[in-house]
């Protein structure tokens, strides 16, 4: 690699995928990629991620509520129980104290709901023009159940499983985009930012057919796909009509040409069911407000090529593609 | 707190110390202040900070292992045994990947130097403008011998205990500066960025008379002086011509009205020694090169008001305050 660092590189696609490879694994001399959740020797489960979202304020949360669910739900997804939670701020010099304050409720907020602690932190403040007012990094620490290791790995996906998603995709991307733009909507967006822990524990302790999560953050239900087949050596077929998607979200999509199935959420996660479990799931996961609309919208194939196939509503097939350019920066 | 956020709130002094409090310990309900380091049920400790310093480039290090080393001090001062490390970069559109692959080498470096494993990451691209380069947040987890936990206290020290440090005061403040203000020295002023748990972990193992320990970063021993006689309620009295501090900084410091007693430091830690104990440590200190110019700075007293006193090398004798404004901002 080569060059200078593009938006692209940041956005969860193939760019940031070459950079993971060529930079982060080959210097850290890593066999496994650099991602923003590992589970350590015993069951400790450690993760970290920045936000840097544009703007602070959307609605449906913040900054603040952002980083704690992103955590939560980073660790849910691998299985693991979220425990705690260590933040970091990077402020602008003048930035205002009661914005400050609103966006710490917040967190305190999102860490009560999701019942983990914030138990370190620093902050660093940096002139004037020298940060967009405000970044925060969380990092989180977890216990993971060792028997259900195998929910990250995914290594015991089969083709004929069933994907299965809480619900619609791309408010978070579209809420934020609208604040960022100050459309305003007919219908109001909001963020889906919410912590998943207590859905997803929930199914895990009632059922065991969980075989792979994944939250559906930047690069979408897209990328997530087609990391999923990269792990699996599968392909996977999704049904179009099946996959849930507001009607003001994708009013937005079609006028300003983003594709749904890409845009950032913060409040959805793909499960991988093994075949003949996806209704009990379906049923466990709509018991919870956050899982309300869940759906059954694929499965794996027994394609040794990996490929992601959409079944249109209109009766064809096309291939989704790991995204490789940027549809929103800066929404996370 | 009201107002907006000042440079002052970000330099480890008084502003910080009300930020931490008004904020940060009301709205997240804590007992115990938000420090950079947390330890957690069992023996876990878990450490965040965030890495602002400018430039990213200085003689004896970069912002990445300075990342790296911060981290692992931060455990190992709290008496852990640093294991894990996750890294979080916020990087500005445009930024040279070969300036990277050099910050994620240093990175590689010092964790393998510290025998730590760096294990998830994160990366963050915004806009040209929208930061100063490049943040590094690192998270680190360790493991503390709880038979030990008294170290991260400090409650066993008692009136009479002394005060070590490992070396030289100031070299980092005055090597980013000159970097940063490219300011050719006389003689080379380097960082003393380095990780310090190899030298701490021999103390530990051979030696039962460390009660507290901190590493000398923003704030400088000033801020940690306070910081440690608020803790205990106890007077603290220290003898300037015993401590250490490089001519070339002195130099600097005289020139640019700088007190090296706060400059901040990146491979420097407070021990404090049960009485007696105290020449065991330093024999032990000065058999690891980062520990060869260690010396014995003061005492513990039994003066409740709580002062930190300078005996100074002229026979007068003067209040060392908490640091209240920026000397040195994004040193760190």
């Amino acid at each position: 690699m080569s060059g200078n660092i593009t938006l692209n590189h940041g956005e969860g696609g193939r760019r940031t995928h070459e950079l993971i490879r060529d930079v982060f694994m080959k210097k850290f001399g890593m066999v496994e990629p650099l991602t923003d959740s590992a589970i350590l020797e015993g069951s400790l489960v450690f993760t970290t991620d920045a936000y840097v979202v544009d703007p602070l304020f959307f609605p449906g949360g913040n900054i603040g509520k952002l980083a704690v669910c992103g955590t939560v739900n980073d660790l849910a997804v691998s299985g693991a129980l979220p425990e705690y939670i260590a933040c970091s701020f990077i402020i602008e010099e003048g930035f205002p104290v009661n914005d400050l304050l609103v966006i710490v409720d917040s967190m305190a907020e999102a860490a009560e709901n999701a019942g983990v602690r914030i138990v370190a932190g620093d902050t660093k403040v940096v002139g004037k023009g020298k940060c967009d007012k405000m970044f925060i990094t969380t990092s989180g620490t977890g216990m993971l159940d060792v028997a259900k290791k195998y929910i990250s790995t995914g290594e015991r996906i089969k083709p004929g499983d069933r994907l299965i998603i809480n619900g619609s995709l791309g408010n978070h991307a579209i809420a934020v985009l609208g604040a960022r733009k100050q459309l305003s909507f007919t219908t109001p967006v909001s963020s889906d930012c919410a912590p998943l822990n207590h859905m997803i524990g929930e199914v895990l302790n009632n059922c065991n057919g969980v075989l792979f999560m994944r939250d559906l953050t930047r690069g979408g239900l897209g990328g997530v796909l087609n990391e999923l087949s990269e792990i699996m050596g599968n392909g996977i077929v999704i049904n179009e009509s099946s996959i849930p998607v507001d009607e003001p979200v994708r009013g937005v999509c079609e006028i300003l040409g983003f594709d749904p199935l890409y845009l950032a959420n913060e409040g959805k996660v793909l499960i991988v069911s093994s075949k003949g479990m996806e209704n009990q799931i379906l049923d466990l996961l709509r018991q919870d407000p956050l899982g309300k609309d869940s759906a059954i919208i694929g499965e794996v194939t027994a394609d040794k090529g990996g490929k992601v196939i959409i079944e249109t509503a209109s009766g064809g097939r096309r291939i989704i593609d790991m995204p490789s350019g940027v549809q929103l920066p800066r929404i996370c």
